[in-house]
Parts: structure tokens; sequence; C-alpha cells
């Protein structure tokens, strides 16, 4: 029950400090890097290392990739991400693999080699641009709920067998944003959240106990 | 009243991208770009374009600066955005400039040089990878809410007369996140929430009409 990543550079390493800061035991991470420099600062932060190359069926089956609950991406290129996550979803069917991509041309082929999540950092930064430009603060909201750190937070669980039957409004353990059920979506207005059923994922904004 | 984008490289035309699909009216965007092709692919889109150089007194003050509502400045290299930001600052005091910084070592002189928002895509993508590692929707929850597409957005306005002295919950259009209120932040579990005042600034997630 361990998370790979693959590619250790500045996205990959951000994305293991966040891991971190969210609890999880740096030993349950095992980075794939290649470069020396970046395996060793992988090691120093206490995370497992498997210096090689990601694209290879052989590193991933190293590193147990089968029994991980999660794979990260971030291999700098978009080329070799693409090719890692193709790799990683041949060897590993139903492993939720989130990917970095740089160019929106290679969003699609990303989703296509069978990434869960693609990610596109300049496209990202150019919404939370047009965000800042209308109004001060929500940009900074935004990143406070993506981080673990600041006053709230986004969480992701399943319904208890306590609020079967009631609306999404009334869960007690935050704000009720948005439930998936049969993986559809359905958000705080639409009728399905009047009465929640067993199996529904809920998303939520919790408050976490630190002052904004 | 218009916004001043400096630098059309992708992020800037990713911003602009959105600023148009929100309803900002193409006219009412002045682009400054030294680049000759980036500079036209601005003009097709509709924008007012400026070629020239954003870190000096003089092209700022030709797009005029000082009666723009906001500013976005992603120029591509962290020092000529702080320049830009350095120089915008000191023509438009209370002007919101918002800046793309690559290195985290650059978030604090971006600061220092007056930005109101400072967004580091690297550390934001990070922040969404370690997300969608432990949950399948909460990337793609956030990317919704920062984008005008989906069915989500986060919507920061003043209190109504009408809201006063009751409690955020019990706003009607949308639900209610966080208040500010003398520029701080409280959150909807604070009992600051509990009855808005006149002046609070409210930051709400509304449905939009279309499905997700
Ligand atoms: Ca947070
Ligand atoms: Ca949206």
């Amino acid at each position: 029950d361990h998370v790979v990543v693959a590619g250790f550079g500045t996205t990959g390493s951000e994305a293991v400090d966040e891991l971190i800061a969210r609890g999880t035991d740096p030993r349950q991470i095992v980075v794939i890097e290649c470069d020396g420099d970046a395996a060793a600062r992988a090691e120093a932060l206490g995370c497992n290392v498997l210096q090689g190359d990601a694209t290879r069926d052989a590193t991933l089956e190293d590193v147990k990739l089968s029994r991980a609950s999660a794979m990260i991406v971030a291999a700098g290129r978009d080329d070799t991400s693409i090719l890692i996550t193709l790799t990683a979803r041949h060897l590993a069917e139903k492993l939720p693999v989130s990917v970095i991509v740089k160019a929106e041309d290679n969003e699609l082929p990303a989703r296509q080699a069978g990434a869960t999540t693609v990610i596109n950092p300049v496209s990202f930064a150019g919404l939370l641009l047009a965000n800042s430009s209308g109004s001060r603060h929500i940009a900074n909201y935004i990143t406070d709920l993506a981080s673990v750190r600041g006053s709230v937070a986004l969480n992701e669980r399943a319904v208890t067998a306590q609020e079967v039957g009631k609306p999404l409004a009334a869960i007690a353990t935050g704000l009720g944003m948005r439930i998936y059920r049969d993986g559809k979506p359905y958000g705080f207005t639409d009728p399905e959240c009047e009465a929640l059923q067993p199996g529904d994922l809920i998303v939520e904004v919790v408050r976490r106990t630190r002052p904004a």
C-alpha cells in the first residue's frame, strides 16, 4: 500500500513534500529517479529510492507497482511521462495514476495512455491568474483548498451508514460540495443530494484546527 | 476599467482565454508583448495589443495602467516578471497585480515588489498531484472550481443589505465558504460567520447552469 513517484524534479518533490505534510510515512513513498542528486534528496527525506528508468517494465516490477495504492508521474518531459503511464497501466490495471503534462496537446494522449488524473501546470496557472484578476481572495482560497496547510482542505470519503437517507447539507464533518453516485457527479443543489445512498462518495470542505 | 496582461506566452494566453470565457470583452484586455508572433495571436482574439517592453514606465503609462482594474504578469522569466511588478506598483499604488513565479525562492521577492497574488505553477501542480494520490476526484474538483467551465465556480462578492445579521450558511446564491471582515478571513465554522456584517466580503461556491 505504497505510493510510487516517478520523477523527483521540482514538481515530484513538491508532491512528496505535500504527501509527507499530510501524514504519509516517507517509508511508504517509493521514488524512481535516474538523476543521482535528485535521488539523494529523496533519500534524505526518508523515502525509498530506486535509481532507474521508470519507462521499463523491470523497474516498475521492482517497486511492486501492482501492489501500490497510487502512482504519481512527473518525469519532466511529456513523452517520458506518457510512456511511463502506458507501462504502468499495462502492469497495474486499476492503479490510480496521476500525470503532469506540460503541453495541452498531450493531455488527451496521457488519458489514452491510462492516466486517471492529468494535470497541466501552465493551464492551471492561467486559471488562477484569471480568477485573481476579478477578486482578491479566490486564488488564495483555491491554494488553501489544495494544500494541507492553511485553514481548509478538501476531503473525499464514503458515505456512512448513519448518513444514508439524509441530505448532503446535513453532514456534520464538513461542507458537502458534491457526491459521486455510480461514478457520476452531483452538486449540492441537485435533487440527488437530498437523500444520500449507500455507496455514495462525498467531496467535502473540512476545517483544519489551525486558523487561516 | 481594463485588464492589463504583461506577457502572452502559454500562461498569459491561458489566462486571457479564461477571462474571455468568463465574459470579459476582449477589447477590455490590453496585452503587452514584445514577441511579434505572440502579439499577433493576442490581436486575433480581439485584444488590444501593445508591442513593447512592460518593464518600462513609458510602456505601462501608454496602456493607462493607473486606470486599469487589474494586472496579470506572466513574462516567462521571474526576473522580468518581478521588475514589471515593481514598475507597475510604483505607477499604480492600489492596482491588484497577480504574477507568475517559477522558482519558490522568488515568491517572497515578488510579494515585496508589490504583487497582491503570487502563483507558482510548479508548486501548485505538486499540490494537485498529492491530492490526487489519495482520492480520485479532488484534483478534478479543484480544477472545476478554478475554471468557468464545468458545474461549479468560486465567486467573491460583497454582502448585501438583506443578508446583514443572517448567518453565512443562510445565503441563497451559493454555498458560503469564507468571509473577509476588515481584511481577515473567517471560515464557515467560525463564530464570526453566524451574523454577517456590512462590508463583509463573501467567498461562495456557485452552481453553473451547465451540468458537470
Ligand atoms: Ca489548506
Ligand atoms: Ca467550473
